[in-house]
Parts: C-alpha cells; structure tokens; sequence
C-alpha cells in the first residue's frame, strides 16, 4: 500500500502490540460503517477483549442496525497541537452481534451515555495497523 | 434516524453554526471513506472554507485515489475522561479534487507532516451534524 498521508521520514510503524496498548488506552473510539455505499462515523466507549474490540449499542441506532453485517473499521488517535505529533491506530474488520455473557463483567464496556444499550458489538480484526508521527 | 449512541437525557444536538465552529477549532480532523466497500479512516490537518472542509494528501495514497469519487465522511471530537463528557462532530458529503490556487492562502490545509502533497480535497457537505454529551 503506497501511504503518503504522514511522510516517514517522521513517522514510525506501530508494531501490533502497541497498536493493541493503544487501543486500550483510550475509553472512546469511533467506529466507522457503510450506510448505502457511504461511510458514517460514531464514537462509542470501548474494550479490548482478547484481539477483538467490543463495544454496546441500541439495536435501535443506524450504527446498531449496520453492525448486523459488512465490514467496518475502528479507529483511536491522540494528537498534540504544540508539537505537531501524535499517533493513530485502526483495526479493519467485521462486526458482529455478541453474547454481551461472553465478555468478563471487567471487560465489559461501561457507556458514558446512560439508556438501554442492548447490543454488544463485537469487531474481529482483519489487519490493525498504527503510525506514530514525532513532534517537529 | 433512530440514534441511542448517547441518550437523549444527557444529550445536546449542536446547531449548525456550533458544528462548523466545532470543525474550524481543530488542527486535526479523521476523513473516513470506502475501498472496496470498506470503510478505512485517515486522520488530516484539515482547514474550514465556506461550508466546506479542504485538506491535503497525495494522489498516489490510498485516501488519495478514493477521492476521485464517491461520499467520504469528516469527523471531529473531543472527550474528557474525567467527566465523561464530550462532543462530536460529522460531516457527511462528496469529495473531489480542487484547485489549490482556489482556496485563500491563510486558509489552506498545513499537514503537520512532511512530504509532498499535491492533492488538495475539497468536501462539500451533504449534511452536517453534532452531539454534544454532558458530564455526570
């Protein structure tokens, strides 16, 4: 894949064990679907379970709704504006409904949002690849 | 649209105005678009112009090539662990490849990265929409 969107004379590969710190770090990520053909973006709060990220939503939801098939793409990232660095990781993959009675309760998923959020969702990865680019 | 990702209780919808000065407050900002029906992530140093957002990236990237056609995505946000608060914003729209000359020069996209990036992207909005979600 040729990726010129951060030049790598100042950017480093993550290797797939940083990636995976890094999505445990943060309790939001955004996980993006394909509505019609066109892509759509949601942040949820998440947990890493093994290799998978899980997350609950309402069946309700256009995201609910969508995570019954396709695939989908979730992503995390940290930015400083002072130093113009950070870093970004995405796990490609497809989701799927889950048995929320197969995550331990400490893995479990805690939304910020309240409501009824009866769908645990789980994403199984194709590829997870992070960049992190060095402050100027 | 059905839309449980936060409940309404604890939840602002911001008006357009909030949104677009939402988008202009961030150095950085996550275009997802579609490869194959996929959906991948990118994060952008990206630029507010009119209603619409203008970043850059090189032709030869995978963000690149799928520019040329087809609906794209525009996400910002900002969380606080502490609070569990937050906000987000979507862009949702088309992009196509612009002239770079026609966007102002204090106005154009300045990637944090280095490296030649020939390509600006201009996404015009189809729709543009905001949650803001109030701490406990």
């Amino acid at each position: 894949m040729t990726d010129e969107r951060w030049f790598p004379s100042r950017l480093t590969m993550l290797s797939s064990g940083e990636c995976y710190e890094l999505l445990a770090s943060r309790s939001v990520g955004r996980v993006a679907f394909v509505v019609d053909g066109a892509p759509s973006v949601a942040p949820v709060n998440h947990r890493v379970d093994g290799d998978d990220i899980v997350f609950r939503t309402s069946p309700h939801s256009e995201l609910g709704r969508s995570m019954a098939h396709g695939p989908v793409a979730f992503q995390v990232d940290e930015f400083d504006d002072f130093s113009q660095s950070g870093w970004s990781v995405l796990m490609q993959g497809y989701a799927a409904y889950d048995d929320a009675d197969s995550v331990p309760p400490d893995a479990r998923p805690r939304p910020w949002a309240e409501g009824v959020r009866g769908l645990t969702v789980r994403i199984r990865p194709l590829q997870v690849t992070g960049r992190r680019l060095i402050g100027v």
